[in-house]
């Protein structure tokens, strides 16, 4: 199908980043995200993305480069801003509990890491060695040096906003694009500007209200999983879209039995907020670990700090098959999920996408 | 501007309602949704609604009446669907806090009023006698007896749903259209399905789960603020829209000035969710009442209770012009409301959809 249904902005923002369709996949660190994943999305006409925050430079830089073997197409790239320095402390009873998943799933003893050696700075030298096409970050807004370095060398770079003032800041630390991500978005909220509460702010609400305080391309985020979605972005006002869950059930993502299981299965009501697996908020399919550990959702200890601890239990879990004490990371719109490759559900995207405008349209 | 260009679906439910565009102004109970924003809308080629559940059925009977007066086109009206009876008791602490806020708006002695004497079926008497084009309910179904008799007098019956559990359950009950609220929706949740946590799926989300789960016409609601939202909500799978804020500031709501002053003056992140006023969950803009009440939030007398015993409190700080102690009502899209007419309101929207419909379809 060629691109030309594409209304203007859209295709205008598809042509900045190199890529046929304003479909983005979205950055999902911690697995899913693979190079095979990225490089199918790009071959299919969309901007595949690695979703690399976890990882020390080499491994990032390994990452870049597999996807490079796979496709000549743009890519994305997506790092954490880093925050400031947290606590180290773990209190009693978060341990306490950790401990028992842990003996659940027998991930031997709770050990409380030390911070990774390397700085951001580090895995942001080797996302502009690469001279990656389009880098997007989370949690905040790199340093103006960090910005000038990227557009100097000739990256596209796109921020995430979760309310008007993110979206503001970012559009005067001069991003190129925003990603506009609605309360709906699986995984973690990027949020960074409001110190007391996580804004959850629904898309229907979020995008229109972006578009009319801010002047560079959105890109909607949270609950797009079919062409509906993508067609609604565009009315709301947006360029583009970032798809995080329905890239998840492609067998590139090679996602753990467990997970999948969950997603195929889950409702509409099946996810949950939760900072319990990271010590920062993220949706995802409610299960044991969640249930068990939200009493002392007050005392969990911050991110990466918590995120480090729990990764044993995670792990073990995942070995185990056990989706109890697993992240099980999902947006709203799980329930639409589709068995597919990345290059099918490309496809479907963009063939449903004009199916829907054509039909909303139909009596003009 | 004439009905021509909104898609076959839309007009084929708009048809069934009788009205020319398929814009239904949201019931707002308790105060906004007056005989004149009903009548205004309504003769504005929209469908106008009552929101009288908390009213006697003589009261209702008169609103009814003067709506009458003020159009000859159809409207709805819509009542609370009562649930099992509920408790009677006050904590020391919510009433220790609600003495101390009557304190400071001169409400007086906080009594803990008789339930009302009139039952739902009494209310429901007068809709059937009035015989009322569309009848619309929230918190619950009507027994089967009373959905029959509703439907034998050629009312059109539109159930409300929180999540595809509740779409399902109402369209298993014979609704001829279904809501499907938003959790960008100000107001009341009309969650009734989930017993322990209250749905909150944004409307990127749920419409489309909803529409891939149900067949009968959805209706979305939650955070529509103007054409965008209402094209986003046809290409989600809608047969039409219900918009609650942004009548909150056309002229005939006749909203106090507090409620005024403080929509006008919101941000996408002003609003909560918060079952301190009415024991119920609602999101409305965030104040002193609901800042100091929360604390006690897992404590709060159900619904209607706590609505009662919190009225005087609420009817005392409107009379003083006080925003720290009402309840403001209004959804995560407040940011964008604008003063007008109901009648400019309905012609805004209207031709924004028609506009946003042909920026999306115009490279087609």
């Amino acid at each position: 199908m060629n691109n030309n249904f594409w209304p203007e902005n859209a295709r205008e923002f598809a042509d900045l980043l190199g890529i046929e369709h304003p479909i983005i996949q979205a950055p999902m660190a911690g697995g899913p995200s693979t190079p095979e994943l990225a490089a199918a999305v790009s071959n299919a006409g969309a901007l595949g993305s690695l979703g690399v925050g976890y990882l020390a430079p080499e491994q990032l830089d390994a990452q870049i480069r597999k996807v490079r073997v796979l496709t000549d197409k743009p890519f994305s790239v997506n790092l954490f801003v880093p925050e400031s320095r947290s606590r180290r402390e773990v209190s009693v009873k978060v341990l306490k509990k950790l401990e028992k998943f842990s003996r659940d799933v027998n991930a031997g003893q709770i050990e409380i890491p030390e911070p990774p050696k390397y700085t951001f700075e580090d895995q942001l030298a080797v996302v502009i060695d690469n001279n990656v096409s389009v880098f997007s970050f989370t949690f905040g807004i790199p340093e103006n040096s960090c910005m000038k370095m990227l557009q100097d060398s000739g990256t596209v770079v796109i921020g995430t906003a979760t309310c008007v003032e993110e979206g503001v800041l970012l559009q005067e630390a001069a991003c190129d694009a925003i990603v506009a991500q609605g309360s709906e978005a699986g995984g973690h909220r990027g949020s960074f500007a409001s110190s007391s509460r996580i804004p959850m702010i629904g898309g229907i609400a979020l995008i229109p209200q972006l578009a009319s305080n801010t002047k560079i391309p959105l890109i909607a985020s949270g609950g797009i999983m079919d062409g509906r979605g993508i067609a609604a972005s565009l009315a709301l006002g947006a360029s583009a879209v970032q798809i995080g869950t329905a890239f998840l059930s492609c067998s590139e993502a090679d996602l753990p039995k467990p997970w999948l299981d969950s997603l195929l299965s889950s409702k509409d009501t099946s996810t949950v907020l939760t900072n319990t697996f990271s010590g920062k908020y993220a949706r995802g399919i409610n299960n044991r670990f969640i249930e068990e550990m939200s009493p002392l959702e007050e005392e969990i200890p911050p991110y990466p700090l918590q995120n480090s601890i729990t990764r044993q239990i995670r792990n073990a879990a995942k070995e185990k098959g056990d989706s109890n004490y697993m992240s099980l990371w999902a947006g709203q719109g799980s329930s639409l999920s589709r068995k597919s490759t990345a290059k099918e559900m490309v496809n479907a995207l963009v063939s449903e996408t004009f199916e829907v405008i054509k039909a909303v349209s139909s009596s003009l």
